[in-house]
C-alpha cells in the first residue's frame, strides 16, 4: 500500500457498493433522549439507505416535538406499545439509546417481532445479560449489530488499511485515551451513567471502551490478560467504581494495550499503535464532533492526513441497513460486543483484587 | 502563568545563576564508549563550568585517539590505577559510563577518593547494589547524581512548570513510551544490553526508565503500584525478561501511569500528561536527536511549541558542575535513582507472577 491511496479520497466507503434503494431500511428508534434526536435521527435523514418511521418512548407527548420537520416519522408508541408489538409492520430494524441496564428486553421484543437490531455500546450492563442478548439473537436468527462509530469512522479505517498493509510492520504496542468532564456536559449528579444498577460502571462502560474496542479492530485480535487500576474519589462517582480507569492488556498476537479513560477529566482522546517499522496515530479520535487527524509515521518524519467531520452516526446507520439490504453479517456482531463486556467487568474484578486476570478467547 | 512566558526563550536554564568560573569541574570519564567520546567528552568541552581531564579505560591506547583534540584531557589510567587513587588530583568528579552491573565499584572508589559522582542511569544492575550505592554516598557524604537527561532538557522543564502552574488542572492520567530496534543500532548480538547479569534488564533498564523517570518528575510524585507485561521472543533477547514492556503505575497522587518500551521496535518517544483541564504532551520527547515539541491543550485547541535542538549532556553537565560549584544538592540523587530500579524491578516480579504489586516509597 502506498500512502497516495490513504490520502486521496480519504472519506471513501470502501464497504459499500449498493449506493441507494427504493426500499430503505424503517427504524423504530427506541430512546428518543438528545443522542437520538440531536445525531441518530438527523444521520438517517442524511442516508440513503435508511428511514426513521417511528418513535418508541416513555412519554409520547415528547414525540411530537421530535417527528417535527422528520416527515418519515408516522408513529410514536410507549416502551409497553413497543412490547406488545403495536406498528410493528411500520419498521425493520429498532436502534436501541436506552440506559445499558435496559437494553435486553428490547432486544428480546425485537427478536420476537423478527427486527433487526442496532444497539448502542455498551450491549448491556453486566456479563449475564450481555451473553444472554447473544444466545436470544442466535436462537432466533437475529441480526444484531453493536453501534461502535469507530468501525465506519474514516480515519479508523484508513489507519487499519496501513496495520493491514504492513505498513508499521509486526505492531507492538498500543496506546489509547478517551477523557471527559461529564459533570460539567451533563450537570446532573443523578445521571444513569452514574449509576450502577443502570449503566454496570461509568468511565470504562461509557467511554473507555472506545480505546479497547478500537484497539481490537486496529489489531485484528483480542485480549487475552488484563490488569485494571481503578479510582472513583469524587462525590457524584461513589456508586460506581470508575470515575477514572486504566487498563494494561496484552493481546493474542503478544501486542500489548495501554488505556485509561475518566468521567472527570478534560476532553482529549487518542488511540495510537506503535509498530516494528513506524507508528499510526489517531488524535482527536473519538468524539464525533472531533476534526480528525491521521498521524503516520514511517522513518522519515511523520505526514498528517487531515479528515474532514463525516456524520459518524450517518455512516454507522448506512453500514447496517447495507448490511441489511445485501444480507451481510455486521462486523460489531453480539459476540464482538460482548468481549468488552468481559474485558471491563474483567478490569474491576482486577483493580479489585489487585491481580491480572486471564481473558476468555 | 501565561504560555507568553513559556513561549519566549524557551530553552532558558532556569536553574542557573553562577554562568562563568575560573574553577571549572574537573571530570574523569569512567569508560569512553561511543557514548563518552560522541556526547560526554563533546558536552563538557561546550560547558562552561566543566572540563575533562582524565580518561579511565580498560585499553590506554585506545585513549589517544579519543583524548586528540581536546587540550584539557591530560591523563589517560586504566580501571586499575583509578581504582589505586592514580591521578586523582587531576580530578574533581566522575562520570561512570560502564555497563549497569559496573557502576558501583567506580562509586565505591571514587567516595573513597573524595569525588563526587556522575552516574548513568540506570544506577546498578540490582536493587541490592543500587541500594549499596546509596548507602556508601551517604555515609562518605559523596554528592551523587544520576544522569537523567530530562532533568535538564528544556521541552521536559517547560512542560513541569505549567503542570506545577495548574495549568492542566489535576493531573489524571500520564502516557509514555519509548522504543527502539537496538539489534539495527548496535548490530551485536552480544551486547552488555541484552545480557541479564551486565545490565539488569533490557527494555526498561535501557529506555522504559525514560518514561518512568520523567512521569515522576512532572508529576513531583513517585509510584505506589505497579502491574508490568513483558516479552521476549526474538532470539537476540532470550537472556533477558523484555524484549518489550509495559507498565501500569499508581502514582501517590493518584495519577495512573501507563509506560511501555521496546528494543525490538520503530523509533519513536512521547510523553503525554492529561488533567482536569487540559493536556501535555511532548513528542517526540526522549533521544537526543531529537527535534523537541511540546504540545499543548487548554481548551480551545493545541499549541505546540518547537523546541531548538539543545546539547542534552551539556545541560546535564553544566548543571552538575553548577549544583557543586554553589553547593546545591541535585535533583536526583542516589535514592531518586533507586526508586526506577524498585519500580522496574517490581514490574518484571509483577509480569512473573501475574499480580499487581505495591511498591515501597
Amino acid at each position: 500500500m502506498d500512502l497516495e491511496s490513504i490520502t486521496t479520497d480519504v472519506t471513501h466507503r470502501d464497504w459499500q457498493h449498493v449506493e441507494e434503494t427504493d426500499d430503505p431500511v424503517r427504524f423504530a428508534m427506541i430512546g428518543i433522549g438528545w443522542w437520538t434526536r440531536e445525531q441518530a435521527i438527523p444521520a438517517v435523514q442524511s442516508s440513503s439507505l435508511a428511514e426513521t418511521t417511528t418513535l418508541v418512548t416513555s412519554d409520547t407527548t415528547k414525540a411530537d416535538s421530535v417527528a417535527q420537520g422528520v416527515d418519515s416519522i408516522k408513529h410514536a408508541i410507549t416502551y409497553e406499545e413497543f412490547h406488545r408489538g403495536a406498528r410493528s409492520d411500520a419498521y425493520d430494524a429498532v436502534y436501541i439509546v436506552t440506559p445499558n441496564a435496559k437494553h435486553l428486553p428490547f432486544v428480546e421484543t425485537a427478536a420476537e417481532l423478527n427486527k433487526a437490531v442496532l444497539c448502542e455500546k455498551p450491549m448491556e450492563a453486566t456479563i449475564e445479560r450481555a451473553e444472554e442478548m447473544v444466545s436470544v439473537c442466535e436462537q432466533s436468527q437475529t441480526t444484531l449489530m453493536i453501534a461502535y462509530r469507530m468501525h465506519t469512522e474514516p480515519a479508523i479505517r484508513r489507519a487499519k488499511e496501513l496495520i493491514d498493509a504492513g505498513y508499521i510492520g509486526e505492531p507492538v504496542f498500543v496506546h489509547g485515551n478517551m477523557t471527559q468532564p461529564i459533570m460539567e456536559l451533563i450537570p446532573d449528579p443523578d445521571q444513569w451513567r452514574l449509576d450502577w444498577e443502570l449503566s454496570g460502571g461509568s468511565a470504562a462502560m461509557d467511554i473507555g471502551i472506545y480505546s479497547i474496542n478500537t484497539a481490537r479492530y486496529l489489531l485484528g485480535s483480542d485480549p487475552v490478560r488484563v490488569s485494571g487500576m481503578a479510582a472513583a474519589e469524587s462525590q457524584p462517582f461513589d456508586d460506581v467504581p470508575d470515575e477514572h480507569i486504566s487498563f494494561q492488556l496484552e493481546f493474542e498476537n503478544g501486542v500489548f494495550g495501554l488505556c485509561s479513560a475518566s468521567q472527570n477529566a478534560h476532553v482529549a482522546s487518542h488511540i495510537r499503535v506503535t509498530g516494528t517499522d513506524g507508528q499510526v496515530r489517531v488524535e482527536p479520535a473519538f468524539f464525533p464532533w472531533d476534526d480528525r487527524r491521521l498521524h503516520i509515521d514511517h522513518g522519515e518524519g511523520t505526514i498528517e492526513v487531515e479528515f474532514e467531520q463525516i456524520d459518524q452516526m450517518e455512516e454507522e446507520f448506512e453500514y447496517f441497513a447495507h448490511c441489511l439490504l445485501t444480507g451481510t453479517e455486521p462486523y460489531a456482531d453480539g459476540k464482538h460486543g460482548l468481549t468488552d463486556i468481559r474485558i471491563i467487568k474483567t478490569a474491576y474484578e482486577s483493580a479489585d483484587i489487585g491481580e491480572q486476570q486471564k481473558l476468555e478467547t
